[in-house]
């Protein structure tokens, strides 16, 4: 195993994000679930959109919000993932190379556009998303390919949960996982929403169970995995499937266990919550890169929970400040 | 002359903006003009924006700031400005739809893209900006043809200065003037940026002489346009041109002149300054609103400044509450 040439390199739906507010009435018109992602096709994507308040574009995907935030907190970060040659796709790409972030998976030439996520943000911060996956469905093992060389050198490999809607997006993945356990990486998931867990419940078992190393998910989604009300059950289920998982808790903070350890990282303040889109990807940057720097679970979980909380402090899902200067702030020591 | 169904219609740029956090250096590394508005190509557009950091894409535009700010104030307002046919143009669409704006200028099928003004904002909450005109600059009579319908039906007729730039536009605009003049309506202009004034002074000087009833300028803009560094000379130039001028003067607020009327307007406090752009923008925004609802002038002025005030309170140049709710708060009544 070599020396990693980068902390984390991440596999996921590249998406830009249109944040527009919204109020509950407009949820339910919408027919729109409640701090859920839904999948939609490009038509409803349409007329959605034409309902919907005036909005912000930026880029988004859970796991390259993740990556984004890895850069910020002065990590090395890769990411493979797939846009189109159109508009979006330029905002996309440019924005996770402005960072740092190593990307250099081909855009799609032919076919469907640039994956957007219609977020509708409702006055207590919570956010509801209807994606129209695109070209971000269409990461293909050749892309996991051509970005073999990052992936060998990175020291976590981290996949997305939504990723698991397309068959031949979950084919990269298990490659992409394989290819990780073969150079001696280790490799993490997220399990991204509860019903995209509903919707892959046996897939997602039997990835945990073979192939992942560091399990991220919410308490709803670790309850939907094991198909369980409660908490201890599924922690104990967790327990038997991966080295180590992490489970956030929103205002509650995160529980990591791992063998017989569990640590608890309390959630840290907020001065003014705003949008909660990237709450998880963020916790997900400074727990991994804490973990691919070799720092204990609390510590790497304190750097999760700083992130996090800088993410929910304003409109949208990419940092706005530097997390490295935010995690000195609080005590966290970088080389 | 029938009774007006908007009380303003604006002709400009239509431009999606793509804000992005700069440093000072970073400017001079760049050779940007700081709080200005530069006109780039689009092979410069590609570069530069290759250079910056990531950003937040959001519909921009002088003018159409402007009705959007009315709209949020309550008004009804048109617009006439040309986007191309792709994405960023699908996006400037939907906003200024979206917040009751009546746009139906035809997008442009084939040639440039969709206009992009690449904003840099330094810590001192500045802007400066580049801009690729693309689709925006090819305005045309035409378009002013289409739209002149609403443009009869409209109180106000509102023109950006920065259309200048373009010969053709130019024609558009003193079109929609004429227009505007013989139903009776009172045609306003924006001199918009103080190198777009010295670019086309001669112009702006016939223009504002000749065509237009009320001007908006900030104090660099006024100066330049009569080519004198004092004040009070320039006041009393543009007393002889036009029947009433508003000129604001950013933490000063604004002087607004009728005849032998003179009226100051302080500016309105602010809790925190982010991000200038769209400054003059909204202020143009209550102001003439306020005019077109006949509204004494320190009325109207008081509205611009409160519309002012919130855009410089967050990124990004259109509003983000009801500037309505917000006016009525600080007194001002709507029937």
């Amino acid at each position: 195993m070599s020396q990693a040439r980068f902390d984390v390199l991440a596999v996921g739906n590249a998406i830009v994000d249109v944040l527009s507010p919204a109020t509950d009435d407009f949820l339910s018109a919408e027919g729109i679930a409640k701090n859920a992602m839904t999948l939609i096709d490009e038509e409803r994507a349409r007329t959605l959109y034409e309902r919907m308040q005036p909005g912000k574009e930026a880029s988004g995907g859970s796991a390259a919000n993740t990556v984004a935030g890895i850069a910020s907190l002065g990590g090395k970060a890769a990411y493979i993932g797939k846009v189109a040659n159109d508009q979006l796709g330029d905002i996309f790409t440019h924005d996770i190379r402005a960072i740092g972030v190593h990307f250099d998976t081909p855009a799609l030439k032919e076919g469907p556009a640039t994956a957007r996520c219609l977020i509708n943000v409702t006055p207590d911060a919570h956010r509801s998303m209807s994606t129209f996956l695109g070209a971000a469905a269409l990461v293909t093992e050749d892309d996991v390919d051509a970005g073999a060389e990052a992936l060998k050198a990175s020291e976590i490999i981290y996949l997305e949960g939504y990723l698991f809607d397309r068959e031949e997006a979950k084919r990269a993945y298990v490659a992409a996982a394989e290819t990780a356990a073969a150079e001696g990486r280790r490799t993490a998931l997220t399990l991204s929403d509860v019903f995209c867990v509903e919707r892959h419940r046996a897939s997602f078992r039997h990835l945990v169970a073979n192939h992942i190393d560091i399990l991220l998910a919410n308490e709803a989604e670790l309850l939907a995995l094991y198909e369980t009300g409660d908490f201890d059950t599924a922690l104990a289920a967790v327990r038997q499937d991966v080295a180590i998982a992490a489970v956030t808790r929103s205002e509650k903070g995160a529980v990591i266990t791992s063998g017989e350890d569990t640590v608890t990282v309390p959630a840290e303040p907020v001065k003014q919550l705003v949008d909660t889109t990237g709450a998880g990807d963020l916790f997900a940057a400074g727990f991994l890169l804490g973990l691919a720097q070799g720092r204990p679970l609390a510590e790497a979980g304190k750097m999760g929970a700083i992130s996090a909380a800088e993410i929910i402090s304003h409109y949208g899902a990419r940092p706005e400040c530097s997390l490295k200067v935010l995690a000195e702030k609080s005590g966290i020591a970088f080389d």
